[in-house]
């Protein structure tokens, strides 16, 4: 005899049994519903895509693409990555049609992505991500509007203002200084580097490092806020945003950035991490002609947004699709059973159906199992009778109703 | 300057631009609406899966996952294989949690799934398929029910009875007439492979390896119904179904089949292909354990069902998911269109709004460029008197309306 297969999924990944896929379409459709209010239109792409994709961004990417990602060669010779981001997809996507979209274009997509890293809380190989952009604006209008679609799903979510903090940063701010300081393309690197670390070190450290590049501290105050920050905050404050604030030291890891960058925090003190976070990016499309198309978007994860509700107790409780399960006394009454589902269905109730080749009492035991909320018995009792019952599979509270009763009364609880 | 990059996707795979993701998404609202109604629940699961999983299942699945498959070696030395179906992942699920789960327990997905082969038409190296799976029950009404979903969902898309015919088989019948027959297991699995090859085949061609396999072609006749099929065939009829015979050559491909079996083919004299199936698997559950679940189901691909309702004219049109796009006359008016898109967006419209860094013409061609029904133009005028003029973008016409009446008539369209 073989040996027995595992039942675990492959490291780092997750099965979706029915109550994680009911949270998982309700964050989908939570996204959904806060991009659509602003205008955006929803896209989607393979998972595949040419490594070339993500090795061109710059040097360091080399890197990324090599030890951070999932790249194989194909039966052709083919090099192939599954994606670790959406924004070089939608950036190869918007160049592809630029003639046949208008510009402001706003799209949003929810794709899966993978990064082979070491899984730990809240990073795991695969996850599912909201991804939304506008392309082809200026406008720190647009750089607003995104940072609102961010804020948005927070509410939508159930989130209050005093759950999250919105830091606003720039990288041209950055830029600006290293001009003002004269730092090397060296020094300015290890700057963005050394802002991107700061709340993962000590101030101490912060500030000795700073010094070794010649940056003084009062540069980096949070009271010089920088022009293009400041019109950004403007239009959130005139929106009725109260909890944006700048933060010289917000500068987003990826080397694409170039304008407004902002990251969303959980203020918990135990927690005091990065949710997620986006900003503006001028030069993405330009990998693929000479039309460079200017751009700003945000990408949320589920497993970081999973846990934020999770603590707070705002995740959704699971709730059964199928209105009732339908037991039936013997095998005799099934095609009985199957025309009072099929009236029920047309009605627009789910219904489940036994087969009638268990007994009744394990017949409920497995609906209960599966956490459908009613239970509706046929027997010839019921059929030659016209009065049903229906019982309450959590109270045990038992309803007695005639057959044109039944669907209203699974449809309004 | 180095080379620019293609704006093509990875070969054999889609770029789901918005109107090919609103197909999509109406195919999945669709598939999950009809699996509801019947008491199925949705599950999901990561695309990666260890490669045993696909090796186990017999001894010619070594050359499907070796040849056929996206498989690799991951760095952790792990052999990973984008899924090629979802049959062995649900199976390798329902094991895990066999003790939680009540049976019978109705699951459906809709995964996207890989196979690595020459693309052509109606053949994707990628796909989303709606699986349908019912497991625990060893009754015919099983059975009879899943066939039932597939002909409610072809229903669901706008298919009459003559457009398509479900054609159901029986595994068992062919293994009841091959003891009969007294066939070495050679023998039998090559009679197994005729039948599935028959509508590709010439009659003679057929007839003739048939006489060579020593099986008396009235032994295949359409009119000894095995009693598996009578009896689904029986439910079927009393759920009113009219398209469903019984074809002997009906056996489907997978080795784990083990009883009735069905296809669903399209009626078009053109087209008289199969467009999906499945059946009854007993034993795929004991790849992890010794308890093995009766399960019976089928899978359903986007490409071919897309293909097939394009050809009827089925396809829905596409509808921008934006009511209407907010013209601003320029930059000075952003705040007050943001503050009248706030409302309208509180109020359920879905609202994309201009920068008003580009002219007023300018905007409105972009505007129609996306597709999107309606146009609202704010300048300093509208928002003086408190009256606004809603252009529809298609017919040219133009309605005035106060402010408080735009909600309800987007809303009314």
């Amino acid at each position: 005899m073989k040996d027995k297969l595992s039942t675990e999924s492959y490291k780092g990944v997750r099965d979706f049994y029915p109550e994680d896929q009911q949270f998982l379409n309700y964050l989908l459709a939570t996204y959904r519903s806060v991009a659509k209010k602003f205008g955006y239109v929803e896209y989607h792409a393979s998972i595949l895509e040419p490594s070339e994709l993500y090795k061109a961004k710059g040097a360091d990417n080399e890197e990324l693409v090599s030890e951070q990602t999932y790249t194989f060669v194909d039966r052709g010779g083919r090099e192939v990555t599954l994606r670790p981001e959406m924004t070089p997809t939608v950036a190869r996507m918007v160049a592809a049609k630029r003639r046949e979209f208008g510009f402001p274009l706003r799209l949003f997509s929810i794709p899966n992505v993978f990064r082979y890293e070491r899984p730990q809380r809240g990073r795991l190989r695969e996850h599912w991500q909201l991804n939304v952009d506008i392309f082809g604006s200026e406008s720190f209008a647009a750089d607003a509007e995104i940072i609102q679609v961010a804020y948005e799903v927070m509410k939508a979510f159930g989130a209050e203002e005093n759950d999250f903090v919105i830091k606003i940063g720039s990288r041209a701010f950055v830029d600006a200084l290293a001009l003002e300081l004269e730092l090397s393309e060296e020094n300015t690197k290890k700057l963005v580097g050394l802002l991107d670390r700061k709340n993962k070190i000590s101030k101490e450290e912060f500030e000795s490092a700073l010094s070794e590049l010649g940056v003084p501290p009062e540069k980096l105050s949070s009271n010089n806020i920088p022009a293009d920050v400041q019109a950004v905050l403007d239009v959130l404050s005139g929106a009725g945003i109260g909890n944006a604030v700048f933060d010289p030291s917000i500068v987003r890891g990826f080397a694409y950035y170039t304008g407004v960058v902002f990251e969303v925090f959980d203020t918990r003190e135990e927690n005091s991490r990065s949710l997620f976070g986006g900003g503006r990016y001028d030069n993405l499309t330009e990998l693929f002609d000479n039309e460079g198309i200017t751009g700003v978007g945000f990408g949320m994860g589920d497993v970081t947004m999973h846990d934020f509700l999770d603590v707070r107790g705002l995740l959704p409780t699971y709730q059964a699709p199928t209105h009732v399960y339908m037991a039936v006394a013997s095998e005799q009454e099934v095609p009985h059973a199957l025309l009072i589902a099929q009236e029920l269905r047309e009605q627009g109730v789910n219904v489940a159906s036994d087969f009638g080749d268990k007994k009744l009492a394990d017949q409920i035991k497995q609906a209960s199992k599966n956490k459908v909320p009613y239970l509706l018995v046929i027997g010839q009792n019921e059929l030659t009778s016209g009065n049903f019952v229906v019982r309450d599979l959590v109270s045990g509270a038992e309803t007695p109703l005639d057959r044109a009763a039944l669907a209203s009364f699974f449809l309004s609880r």
